[in-house]
Formats: C-alpha cells, sequence, structure tokens
C-alpha cells in the first residue's frame, strides 16, 4: 500500500519547516507547496526549497501568485515600510502593516486545491496564534470557519471525504516550536523567518534582520526555549 | 463624498460581466479582478478586458496565478480533455473534469483582499447554482461559509465591517441572467463563456465552440430567454 500523502505549506520559516517534520512523523508521504507571492522577503524562497530538499519531501512546489497586483501589506508594497523595533504590547496590539489581506485563506485553498489534484488526504499549515503579530487568520476560529468552507466548496468535500487541515502548532509558543524543531531534527540553520532579510554576500544565506516583529518573535522563542539560534542575525 | 466601492470577480463570461452591471446599478465605482490562472481558455482575459472597458469600471487587475502548477482540472492541465457535447442529465450530475481545485475559494480570497486594500466594501461574484456544471463552489451554502472565513480571516472583520460578499446570480437561471444581461446593457457580444474556444483569424474575437457545458447552458439560456446571442459558435 503507497503511503498517505499531505501537503504542507512552507514558507522556509521555522514554524512551516517544523509543520513539515511533523506531517513526516504522522507518517505522511509529504508534498511541499511554496507561495511566491511576490513577497519582499525572496530569500523566504531559498529556504523553503533548502528546507524542503534538506527533509527529502517528495515533491515541492513554488506556485507563483502576483499579490503585488493587490497591494495592502509591507511584504508586498514597496510603499509600505515593514514595522521595527517593535515592543511586545505593540506586536500584540492590533493588526500590523506586516498583515498581507487574506493571505492564508489563499494560501490554504491552494493547499487543499493541490491536496485534490494530488489525492493527499492532509494539509500541514504553521499557523499559530500565540506568538504571533496579531494575524486574524492565525487564529483557530478561523481555521474552523476555513475547514467548513473547503469541505463545502470541493468536490472531496461533495464526496463525504475532505480534505483534512491539520495546524499542529497553532495553540503553542515560538518557545515550543523551538523545543519541536529541535526535537525532529529541523534543519533549523536553514530556515529564515525574517519579513526584511539582509542578503548574504557571496552565495551565503540571507540573514535575519533581527528588528521585525517575525525576528523578534523568533529570538524570544529561542532565547525563553534555551536553545541557540543557529541562523545569523544583523541585529 | 466619494462613492462606494466594490471589487467584482470578472472573468469575461455572461454572468460575471452581468455581475459588473449589477454593481454599477447598485451604485458602486467598480474594480474590476480578472485571474490569469492559466486558464485553457485564454481567450476569455481579452473579453474580461473588453468587457471591463465597454463598462467603464474605475480600474481593473488582472491578477496571474500559475494553477498550472497544481492541475487537476481539464481547464488547468493539457493533460485532461474538456468534457464535450454532454447532456443535461450529465451536466447535472457529480463534478466534471472541468473542475478547478478551490477555484472559488482562491478567487474570493483574492477579491477579498483586494477589498481590503482598496478599501471597497463588497465583492460581487458571478456563481449560479442553478445552471451550473455541478461545481460544489457556486451552492448558497458555500458562499456563506466563506463569508464566515473572511469575516474572521481578515483586517476588516475583525475590525467589525467585513467586506460583505454579494453573488446576486446565485438562485437565477441562464434565461434569467440573459435577461438580466439585455435589460442592464451588459456588451453580450464582447462576453465569452466558452472552455475550449475557437481562435478568431486576423485579430476577430474568439467564438465559442458550441460543446463544452458552459456553452450548453448558455446557449439554453438565451433560447429559453428568447433572446439572440450575438456571438459566433462554431457548432
Amino acid at each position: 500500500m503507497s503511503a498517505r500523502r499531505a501537503v504542507v505549506l512552507l514558507s522556509g520559516g521555522l514554524d512551516s519547516a517544523t509543520c513539515l517534520a511533523i506531517a513526516r512523523r504522522d507518517g505522511f508521504e509529504t508534498h511541499a507547496l511554496t507561495v511566491d507571492y511576490g513577497q519582499r522577503h525572496r530569500a523566504e524562497l531559498d529556504a523553503a526549497r533548502a528546507v524542503a530538499r534538506a527533509f527529502g519531501a517528495a515533491s515541492h512546489r513554488v506556485v507563483a501568485l502576483d499579490l503585488r497586483a493587490i497591494g495592502g501589506s509591507a511584504l508586498t508594497s514597496d510603499a509600505i515600510a515593514v514595522p521595527k523595533d517593535r515592543t511586545d504590547a505593540e506586536i500584540g496590539g492590533g493588526v500590523p502593516a506586516s498583515y498581507v489581506p487574506a493571505r492564508n485563506t489563499l494560501f490554504l485553498a491552494l493547499a487543499v486545491g493541490a491536496a485534490e489534484a494530488l489525492d493527499a488526504d492532509a494539509v500541514y499549515v504553521g499557523v499559530n496564534a500565540l506568538d504571533t503579530s496579531g494575524y486574524p487568520d492565525c487564529r483557530p476560529e478561523f481555521l474552523d470557519a476555513f475547514r467548513e468552507t473547503a469541505r463545502l466548496g470541493t468536490k472531496r468535500g461533495v464526496e463525504g471525504r475532505p480534505v483534512e487541515i491539520r495546524a499542529p502548532l497553532v495553540a503553542e509558543t515560538k518557545a515550543g516550536i523551538a523545543r519541536l524543531a529541535t526535537a525532529l531534527s529541523v534543519p533549523i540553520a536553514k530556515t529564515l523567518s525574517c519579513y526584511d532579510p539582509v542578503a548574504g554576500g557571496g552565495g551565503a544565506p540571507a540573514s535575519h534582520c533581527g528588528r521585525c516583529d517575525a525576528c523578534r518573535l523568533r529570538k524570544r522563542g529561542f532565547a525563553e526555549a534555551g536553545i541557540a539560534d543557529p541562523t545569523s542575525y544583523a541585529a
């Protein structure tokens, strides 16, 4: 019997890389899906490729989606700056400029579509509701609503075998994710969480800026877990 | 006071063109959104541009999304044939090969994202549950689930002013849509509904194949309405 398949949304950051490790641990043949949405942090795509390769994903699709034609986010519009040096209270208070309109609905829909095309039973997504920048589409209630949408809006759903949406990190802290990543041998050195990374010279991987929300949450998580982050930071 | 804005999903077919007319009638400044998803029927994009221009849409975005990287549909994979010459019973029975995995979830998410970026209050979508090819993502229950997903997954939603999803044609017949299109002066001659159109020679617009589900439903609708369809059919 062939292995059950899962599509794993892989951004190249720590959370999605850990999700890929969890899907493997759960016994799935993993098919990584990365979205090239015109994000400011293009180095993320290289990180995703490196992680998928290191983990032996059965396939890795990079789907192009031009969200710059829509804009409305610091990550997809050069006219909006990436917020830096925000305090914990600021990071926890309200939806920030790095919010990309409807991003996780889009990404999950792409993953569910890919799952139907690949005859995969599950989608793994690394969203996290605790140590996040106040994104509405990282919350459990959003995920539940999306599950219902996917059940009603897909061929597999009407056939009574909806694609299962798994978000194993939704209630984890960043420290917990750092510990899980270590326990599951995630190639942490290859991951990149930064919204505004600093290009590496001479083919070297990009560095974390150290100042955007994603960097601050990542740094604090590793510190709280007492684990050394092997990636480099510019600040 | 500036006009309220609406994003209108515009494929270039009869239904979405009629939706654009309804949004105008409803007093909205209209912003058309077309998705170039690698569809077999590329001529659809030309039709969408012609309709948006003819109707004086305030803007028209064509967003590129490479669904060929996912496949799984006759419309996005050359390995799957477009079903032709199906009977009414066949068209009404089950999800056909022209189903594109999770398409309307993707399109609606793009439209809601564009609405947030444009500060538009509404999204119009021309889905229709009656005269359709058995697509799960054209049904009212799917739309309701999507509304909840969009409410919970967007900045506007958490701010208590979710983007309104309007599907004014969901319970219409194709004949009713043909009548509405006529009453609202839709440039019907510029629309193209076909999944597998025949290229027009020398810069002429493409013709309907006349044999795919979309053509058969369109032909029957115009016939039932007693309205002449000004577009050309190859069969």
